[in-house]
């Protein structure tokens, strides 16, 4: 077929408008650029393939911190919100974790009307099918009705839709998500450019009808007050949806016993790699066989659907079995499925074929973002979306891009992994996978992305000013909790309070911000122990019982980031021929020259390399940079 | 693959949730059946894939046909309509017609909670694959995933999904509507049961941006207050949305005629037949050369969105020859397409396979309803649903089938027109369709149909008990009208009023009644004439201003009701042997033994049968009783 050019010509395209479509064409427009989205069907924009809700920890941080750095995920969800909680709470508050439910359909069409009315951006039903490049550069895109749009900056965030194959059991067929049109074509265009792409899978529970659902057998887990996810945004005050909480049981995990290889997960059919960490039902059952019973959580789909969703049984078994092993679930003995689970196996690019700015190492302008790189998650989605639409506008507007360290956020973490680590499987962001836990909180994301946020361009001055305000409350506050002035003197009533406390006794005057430290003392029992103590509003009451308590981990991980940062600020020129660095193992020297880290630091994290490896590195870029006269950029 | 038995048994299975399929499965359920209903896609129930309206002269009779006979349409609407508007109220109230433009979404989304929360509705997602039929008695259906899900009636409402082909000049691709996943297989299995089937295509314009469109060029449509579509409901009181008038020009004409080979509908690629009397812009341009601009309204999808349908534009010329001729248009100079338009191409049946009860002829169980039937139209679709739905449910009663008559409601004709002569092209109901127009009013729909809607089943205790009272009010008026005592003097006072009215004067006292029916002098007028004039109700008033204003014409159509009604209970044996009648022309025989009249009123509207075919079946008919001793039905 002949292609037509499209009158206009636009700065950045964005070939996707999923979790990290939305981030990635709105980031760009709000940043002055013309921009282009292209989605497969309009009436599914920033759909939910899987779970209705949003958050959990690790990624609920990198919700806040696309908040922080002036994303739309955290609003649109606020906006759209039917529960929220906080998860955790028993532990410290680097693994605490928002976890809202969304209303589905709502959530939807809150973003594509952000999108609709975002200018400078067209918003289009269209399905790319072939990436225009000439010499290495990228020039646009041609769709299925034959457009060609010409952009200077592409951004592929294309989900499970490449080659998307649908499995339920025996029952196979190419489609996207949900029965969705597929995208077939544009995957052989990447391969046609050289990107090696690799095929995940992933799955999704079944869908079924609150009117056979027997609730008085589940135990009710409601939603809290008081929470969002924006830093901006005020606290959910609607009344709150109920979810239930049930488990599967021992019959359950029989007949998924007796029936797995009728799935061709087990039958060897799929060639996918599915995500370890979010694993089917049948995957739990074989790989935990001592486990007598699974959660799973029962979540309303949204306001005016009486579909809900079950967390937590994630299955490609065929659809009769479904019927079959659901049954067994107390609460759902006559329950009607309304959509069966399934998986669904896709292509995505293999993420080492990526920069840290997310733009493919072989084609310039090229950028990829969102499940395509290897990831899972709509949190993870959008992060990396957000940050391929910043960059992609950066290097337009001839600025640097911005490249998160891992001490800076948990998106840093999650780009850093893939990009210098690939990933063997759907990568999904974890606490336990951030060195720097304590650092990284949910509630400290806008400490630590804010000013970047303003900087970039999308962070507004009132929502700056509103920041620095808050920054400015909790010094002043630390101030007065540490000024000599303010000392509590052990007097009898400071005696009697504190035993009514459960708090130790004092001895000598101490310090408010000393008292403050103990695990049993809040800062507003701290009333009682002085006369002005500032009023402050939860967020900043938060940030400063956070900081005073957890001073002295905070400090420690802090000077470990330093020591860090120091390896991270070797920088390694790119134009180093690994090839001749022959007192390196011959693994390490593929692996570098593949993914071509930036820094001493990145090399040390590459799989493979060795920390001999890295002495022996260290050593040739000593020489290297005094022979260029020691003009090379870092250190 | 093989498949597995639902453990439910059902009573009715409606294969779609389009128009046709939820009103075809909330009859039986409603009428206490167990009903299943299988879609495509959950996300779309009762999508609407054409324009966001429901309405105009002929559908919006159809609408409220449906609402008497307590169909959900009318009610479904008037929850989620934002503008609404009467049509050609400059003529006579035969052919006005309800207007409403709906919010898309919020359409799809009650109408699907409605189906989720209505009891012994079980609605799923699920692509039925083939019809499973024994001895000519169809037993269930059989889906992609493998399951045979039993069922008594199985309803066919499959739209334009079966082998679906979207065609957009150059471009075409197998698709349901909007880029749905289509259904490929489910013809195949009705051609194996030896239903004859059609290729027939369909076509819908581009969506458009707001924010890309110059309403100050164009002429504001606004809507009107006091009106609804359902009997039930109380009128939209809500703040209306605007639609704006257009038109295209001498240079989007000369783009479309420089470029119709482009598409496929002109240089003879597609096979489908198109509907005549929604034809495309590129068909109104060549078949209309000397008209050198037409209209085209530009309406909102929905409150929650951005995107305008341009009402008047169905195309399925090449994508970038849309983008051309669209921005030659006044109001769209600078326009972005959000959604291309398109033509689909799809299988249905021919509707000479089905007798008047919507049922297979071949097939004992089997029903059609909807675009499947050579339809098109949301409204014609839903009349189709709601009457396959009554008479599966009524034939699992034991009930006699209803059908409807061409002089009781517009879907008689529809249906009557489309069994009986076939289509030619996708069928469109027209106010010029039916004989009698008159009797065939929107606003007396209640009238004509709301008793039956009672007998089936459909129409609640508390609505009938409403609808009998407004009749009694009625009644009680025109009484008071036509009373002697009530007469009006010719009086001074009189005369001087009626020549305020710009009335004829009067010379001998006259009924209240007389003086109504005079054009100009409306039911409040009357006041002035008499003391006690009834209160009454706006709908009792427009219809006692209707009957008494209408009543010469409409007691003649009454007659000509009475004389028709004579043919059509002239009933034809069903056993009769067609080849037998060797008075008639071998081309009448064939239609006959075909088609199957069920009566001579019936056979004489076959295409092909002629007058005289009819007195000779007649002839035969009185033979043919007298030898089976006159104990024929019928007569
Ligand atoms: C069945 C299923 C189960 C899942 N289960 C889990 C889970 O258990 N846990 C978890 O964390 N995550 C899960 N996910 C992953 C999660 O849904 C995704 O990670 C997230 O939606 C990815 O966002 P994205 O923006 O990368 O892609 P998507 O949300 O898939 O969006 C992709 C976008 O690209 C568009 N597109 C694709 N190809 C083209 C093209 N050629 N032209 C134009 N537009 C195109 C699509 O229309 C869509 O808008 C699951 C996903 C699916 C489908
Ligand atoms: C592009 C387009 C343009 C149109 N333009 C006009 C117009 O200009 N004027 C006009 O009056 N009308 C127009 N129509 C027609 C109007 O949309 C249809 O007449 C109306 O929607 C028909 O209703 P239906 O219920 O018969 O089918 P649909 O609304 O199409 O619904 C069909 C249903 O069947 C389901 N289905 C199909 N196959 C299967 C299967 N195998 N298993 C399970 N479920 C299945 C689908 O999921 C869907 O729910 C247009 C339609 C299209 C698609």
């Amino acid at each position: 077929m002949d292609f037509h050019k499209y009158p206009k010509e636009y700065d950045v395209i964005v070939i996707g408008a999923g979790h990290a479509g939305c981030e990635a064409s709105l980031a760009p427009a709000r940043m002055g650029l013309e921009t282009l989205t292209l989605t497969v069907n309009l009436d599914h924009v920033a759909f939910m393939p899987c779970n209705p809700s949003l958050g959990g920890p690790g990624k609920s941080h990198i919700v806040r911190e696309i908040d922080a750095l002036g994303g739309e995920m955290a609003r649109n969800m606020d906006k759209t919100m039917i529960q929220i909680r906080m998860l955790n709470t028993s532990k410290g508050p680097a693994v605490h974790g928002l976890r809202g439910q969304s209303d589905k359909a709502a959530y939807h069409r809150r973003m594509k009307q952000v999108l609709e009315q975002q200018d400078k951006l067209d918003l289009k039903q269209e399905i790319a099918e072939e990436i225009v490049v000439e010499n290495g550069q990228v020039r646009g895109v041609i769709t299925k009705t034959g457009i060609f749009f010409a952009g200077k900056k592409v951004i592929l965030t294309t989900g499970t839709f490449l080659k998307g194959r649908i499995i339920i059991g025996e029952a196979e067929f190419n489609a996207g998500p949900n029965q969705q049109y597929p995208a077939n074509k544009l995957s052989g265009s990447l391969k046609k450019l050289g990107i090696n792409l690799r095929r995940f899978k992933t799955g999704t529970p079944p869908r079924v009808s609150k009117r056979s659902l027997d609730f008085s057998k589940m135990e009710p887990q409601p939603g809290e007050t008081g929470l969002s996810f924006s830093f901006d945004s005020e606290p959910l005050s609607e009344e709150q949806v109920m979810c239930y909480l049930t488990y599967t049981t021992e019959e359950t995990h029989s007949i998924i016993r007796d029936n797995k290889m009728r799935t061709p997960l087990f039958s060897g059919v799929i060639e996918g790699v599915g995500p370890r960490y979010c694993p089917s039902i049948e995957d739990k059952v074989v790989r935990f066989p001592d486990k007598n019973r699974h959660q799973l959580f029962i979540e309303p789909e949204g306001l005016n659907t009486d579909e809900y969703y079950i967390s937590g049984l994630s299955t490609s078994l065929p659809h009769d079995v479904q019927i079959e092993m659901a049954r067994t679930i107390p609460g759902l003995e006559n329950v009607e499925i309304m959509r069966p689970g399934y998986a669904i196996e896709y292509d995505c690019v293999d993420p080492e074929e990526l920069k840290l700015d997310l733009e493919l190492k072989k084609i310039k302008g090229l950028y990829t973002a969102g499940q395509i790189n290897g990831s899972s998650g709509y949190e993870e989605a959008a992060g990396q979306g957000l940050i391929a639409g910043i960059n992609a506008a950066l290097s337009l507007q001839d600025r640097e891009a911005v490249i998160l360290k891992r001490s800076q956020a948990y998106i840093g973490v999650l780009i850093d992994d893939l990009v210098t680590k690939g990933t063997p499987e759907p990568y999904r962001v974890m606490t336990s996978r951030a060195e720097y836990r304590l650092l990284l909180r949910q509630d400290n994301a806008d400490q630590r992305l804010t000013p970047l946020g303003k900087e970039i361009g999308l962070v507004s001055e009132e929502r700056y000013q509103k920041y620095k305000n808050k920054l400015t409350a909790i010094k002043n506050i630390i101030s007065y909790l540490r000024d000599p002035e303010n000392k509590v003197n052990p007097t009898a009533e400071v005696r009697e309070k504190l035993t009514d406390l459960s708090s130790g006794n004092l001895s000598k005057p101490v310090s408010l911000e000393k008292l403050l430290r103990r695990p049993e003392i809040s800062y507003a029992d701290l009333k009682f122990f002085t006369d002005g103590l500032p009023e402050a509003t939860a967020d900043v009451i938060e940030q400063i019982e956070i900081q005073v308590k957890y001073k002295g981990y905070i400090d420690r991980q802090q000077a470990q980031v330093d020591q860090f940062r120091k390896m991270e600020e070797k920088k390694i020129p790119v134009e180093i021929d690994y090839d001749k660095l022959e007192n390196l193992r011959l693994e390490a020297r593929e692996k570098l020259a593949k993914i071509r880290p930036l820094s001493i630091g990145q090399a040390s994290r590459i799989s493979g390399v060795s920390p001999a490896d890295i002495s022996a590195l260290m050593i040739y870029l000593e020489q290297y940079r005094r022979n260029q006269g020691g003009n090379t950029s870092g250190n």
